[in-house]
């Protein structure tokens, strides 16, 4: 079996600088002339010199009379200059030239016309006042851009006021993306994926963040794992006009991998394996001239090599520099271990909690597309760091708009389904906010709000001792934070089974069955600590349990598992189940609350969320999705409160 | 004469929340269905919940073989478990979904192959090992996005992936632009202005900044300021499918301004005029359940109006938020009164000076588009203070790239050709670096020098005493702060005057001849102090000088005050008056040196700029300005230093 050896990885700035040191690209890269109106994000290829001067003449300034300055030197009030018209004085707008002999303007405001015509003035005005001066903004000849300025708006507007009509500017860079792989499915055929199979969104993913860039790109048909077939598809993009051609996955050192000797084929690899995580396995290397890029197929990955490789390439192709990110500082809220020698892009929930912004790790896995639209922030570890500390300020590359950041509700705690149709809510609102949720489970909310790094904490955690829901651990983790506890609805939790329950489960005791395999939630979350209280109520011990130690962290991940029979049943809510179209057996109504540290509910955030949570229309909305009451929602609990019945 | 009056002008927060309570949003701007490949940057307008799992089935996170982990329990180093091919293993590669009964996979790595076909592994590996389970990224049915999503790359990606291949989105704004006014060219037609009429250029402005917000603008050719026309312009824009209107110019309360009633004849005016400088004369009103706006004619104005009130309205139409620039914190370097009751929008040079960023006040007129190109970034004074004040720390809205700043070297001081020439210079570096210039002359420079607020000043200081350059002043107002003095160029001052000299000025003595009109520049300009000097030589009084008062503060300005006739004669370089095509009698020769503190010679920016000075190449093109000798350029000067002959 063929397998390919990383060549050693090298640091992402270390593998652009070794392209650009390979790439010619002025040989690449050429100019060409576009009209100014359609310049604006455009690189500039030379220095730009005004061709005429604005203003083209000595102008009004406001709407009023031109006057000799001189003639109203000894006006005063009471005392007025008396200008005879035509001679002394013409009307004039803004704008207009200032006819020969005149060297101010008088304010209409300050003009009174008497009935012979003539205009009293009693102010006296010093020369050139309300003149804007020839050439005051722009003088004809001299400079009004540098080369390689990427056009803004108000270049194009300053170009024209200066009678510049065309310039001339590098060349869009334009990329073809080749998707690669026997297991990938083409979008443009909307596909029905079977198991393994992928639908290929990387590209789509390319083409967006590239006219972000001021780049295009052409896709492909993806190609199947066949050398023949990749080299056809390589050297048929070679041909074109594209300056890149970015080869999609089959980047990793697999048996499938063709890519790395395709390339080889047409020119040079230059690196192999970056230390980076995600996007280690991306491919640089040039041919005829162009840039060859392999980039990953994990979409995480695949992000990171666009963003960190190929923009700042195309950005130097192009006579410019990378567009970059918006930034902002955040304490982060977890501990995050990483490996040294790589430096690593964590994806983090990012909002403001109290006074300060907060960073919230979320999922790492390079194949969760989903942590990149959920995170705010990218925050960058470097390779020469074990990882980031809690309560260390960080720099987070910001995914979204910066002022999303003050209108994002951090919330860190367990997961409901409930919480998804908050977030809707919560942006259907006339100054909407955005929910960011981590979902670590109860304790992990505590903990969370212990620190300072969540809003909120959804939490439902059963204390058998004294038969109370949540404050008995709010007594014991938040001790000396006052917390309101509100209601968000009373929720039935149960076994999810298979359509048709063909395993003939009927409650926890059949989980010792052989045959049956359960799928467990992970330690802290409040369903877990139910499960184990049903389990200890049964009798039953975990290892009796086949599966006890295959953990997910959402009521959604078990319930999948059960869709797919990678599991026979698992414990959790019955809108999991019944979204997936699951059999479900009761086996706890309870109350899934929301801890609000005190001092945060006046936060305008908060309060939006609370008048929702307690709405008809929102309410009925709970209702509908099944297996949750309603009857409490909103409501502060107090300890102690019994559920009704 | 009919003039307007304004109404009561309104803050523009309260205009924008004014017209949100006229307009029907509803009504207005309707949803589409759209593919998601080209849907990056649109408004959702549903929540989008995921068709299909990701990944679709377990899957191999690894190239290795897929295994059931139990039997690989007892294995350790030297005992390894044998495992029969396609029964105990399978070979699986990245993304493979892994066959019924396996739950784990071995590293290739860790495999070592029998010549049975039997596979050895010496390490146990727990189950789901190297396994992407099942909707480990995303489980069918769950939200994906909420609804007034704006979408992004990642999001796309998430969707294809998900198999969501059309999204419901929200319209995009169309806008209606109708430039009006009868000095006003259409820059379609590539004219060639006149004294008094100006290129159209706000609606080029409005276009560029509207496809940043994700609007679409459509552009109406210039109509001449007569009501009928307008009115003909206006309901045809109104007749379209467009969302906004936009009338350009004839917003303020001149005689021709037809445009506010216009307006009410197709409907309600609701603001005209908002407390902002620029942009106060803005109007604001509703027809046919459109927004109608007329926009200020001088191009900051109108950024103010596009910027401030039509794109946060264009966001609310589309159910979205305005998108915020990035911002950053600088310090002023200068007091800037403003005037109280109004929001002034004061664009700044800001760049990283030593340790801190800096802003640097730039020319405050209207008409100055050339402010917006040179500005990078803008300082809202806030209606209810008079002002701000050198050292106070701002918040700058940025006009660049958040990475340029790092990259930008602050010029305060006197104005000269050779700077443009080094602008572009630095720009053309492998690692370019951006200039910011602010000309307040060299006694200007001096003073920005000592408060930290310009990381290098040229000055051209004659000290008559010691007949020495910039040394005397510079110990005079920086003592104790170490400047290194380095030679720019040697150039030749002189008068400039209207090709042909018709008036046959011979030098200073004939300035006091009736009939001669002199520009000068600005107190505290190395050139006045020269000129000045030379006037005393001759015993001449500046009353004596007709134009004395009249300051311009480049020589550039002088230049084309005198090509226009405005002028007869004013002092400066040979280079303005060569690029005018003016004539020049030279009267002295000088040193204009940059002044840079000894802390910042370190600075990469300040040592790349030297370089450039002290290239031959650099100064060729010095020299090739005309009036330019560069025998000293680059040096670092001492006291004392005769001019060379």
């Amino acid at each position: 079996m063929q397998r390919n050896i990383y060549l050693r990885t090298v640091p992402l700035v270390e593998a652009v600088a070794l392209l650009k040191s390979r790439l010619d690209r002025e040989a690449l890269v050429r100019t060409q002339t576009v009209p100014v109106t359609q310049a604006a994000g455009r690189i500039t290829a030379k220095p730009i010199h005004a061709a005429v001067s604005s203003p083209t003449a000595h102008c009004a300034a406001m709407d009023g009379i031109a006057v000799l300055a001189s003639l109203t030197f000894a006006a005063r009030e009471g005392e007025p200059a008396r200008l005879a018209p035509g001679k002394d004085f013409v009307f004039v707008n803004t704008g207009d030239a200032l006819p020969k002999g005149f060297d101010a303007v008088v304010m209409i405001e300050e003009v009174v016309l008497a009935e012979d015509g003539s205009a009293l003035v009693e102010v006296s005005v010093p020369p050139w006042r309300h003149v804007r001066r020839i050439g005051e903004d722009i003088v004809a000849t001299e400079l009004l851009l540098p080369e390689r300025r990427r056009l803004t708006p108000f270049d194009i507007a300053a170009l024209l006021a200066s009678g510049v009509y065309d310039v001339e500017v590098y060349e869009q860079i334009r990329i073809t993306v080749i998707p690669t792989g026997d297991e990938v499915l083409d979008p443009e055929t909307r596909p029905a994926p079977g198991p393994g199979q992928v639908i290929e969104s990387n590209s789509a993913m390319l083409a967006a963040l590239a006219a972000e860039w001021g780049a295009r790109v052409s896709r492909a048909a993806p190609v199947p794992d066949d050398p023949e077939l990749l080299a056809a598809a390589v050297g048929e993009a070679l041909d074109s006009d594209a300056h890149i051609v970015v080869l999609g996955a089959g980047s990793s050192a697999g048996a499938k991998d063709y890519s790395k000797s395709v390339m080889e084929g047409f020119g040079e690899v230059y690196v192999h394996g970056v230390s980076a995580m995600p996007g280690k396995p991306s491919i640089l290397g040039v041919a005829r001239g162009k840039l060859m890029v392999c980039s990953p197929g994990y979409p995480v990955s695949a992000m990171v090599c666009f963003e960190e490789l190929v923009k700042p390439l195309a950005a130097w192709l192009c006579r410019s520099e990378p567009l970059q990110r918006p930034t902002a500082t955040a304490v982060m809220a977890r501990d995050v271990p990483s490996k040294l020698g790589l430096e690593e892009f964590m994806r983090a929930a990012v909002g403001r909690v109290g006074e300060r912004l907060v960073a919230v790790p979320l999922a790492r896995g390079a194949g969760l597309i989903s942590s990149l639209t959920k995170a705010q922030g990218l925050v960058r570890i470097p390779a020469n760091a074990e990882g980031v500390k809690k309560g260390e300020r960080v720099t987070a590359t910001l995914l979204c708009d910066p002022g999303e950041l003050a209108a994002t509700l951090v919330h860190v705690g367990s997961h409901d389904n409930i919480l998804d149709l908050l977030a809707s809510f919560l942006m259907r609102a006339d100054t909407p906010y955005r929910l960011a949720s981590s979902h670590v489970g109860s304790m992990g909310g505590l903990a969370a709000l212990a620190d300072g790094s969540a809003l909120f904490a959804g939490i439902h955690l059963f204390d058998p001792e004294s038969d109370d829901y949540n404050f008995p651990f709010l007594d014991k983790y938040l001790a000396g934070t006052p917390v309101a506890v509100i209601n968000l609805a009373i929720r039935h939790q149960g076994l999810i089974l298979a359509k048709g329950n063909p395993k003939k489960i009927g409650g926890v005791v059949d989980l010792t069955r052989p045959g049956i395999t359960f799928v467990n939630r992970q330690r802290g979350a409040g369903t877990r600590i139910l499960f184990d209280f049903r389990l200890a109520q049964a009798g039953i011990k975990p290892e009796q349990v086949s599966g006890y130690d295959f953990e997910e962290f959402t009521h959604m991940a078990v319930a999948v598992n059960v869709q797919s029979g990678a599991a026979d049943c698992g414990m959790g809510i019955y809108a999991a189940a019944k979204a997936l179209g699951l059999d479900f057996i009761p086996v706890a109504r309870e109350r899934y609350d929301l801890a609000i540290p005190e001092a945060y509910l006046i936060d305008p955030r908060v309060q939006a969320m609370l008048a929702i949570i307690g709405d008809p229309v929102f309410k009925s909305r709970v209702e509908a999705l099944g297996g949750y009451e309603t009857g409490l929602s909103g409501k502060r609990m107090r300890p102690g409160e019994a559920l009704p019945e």
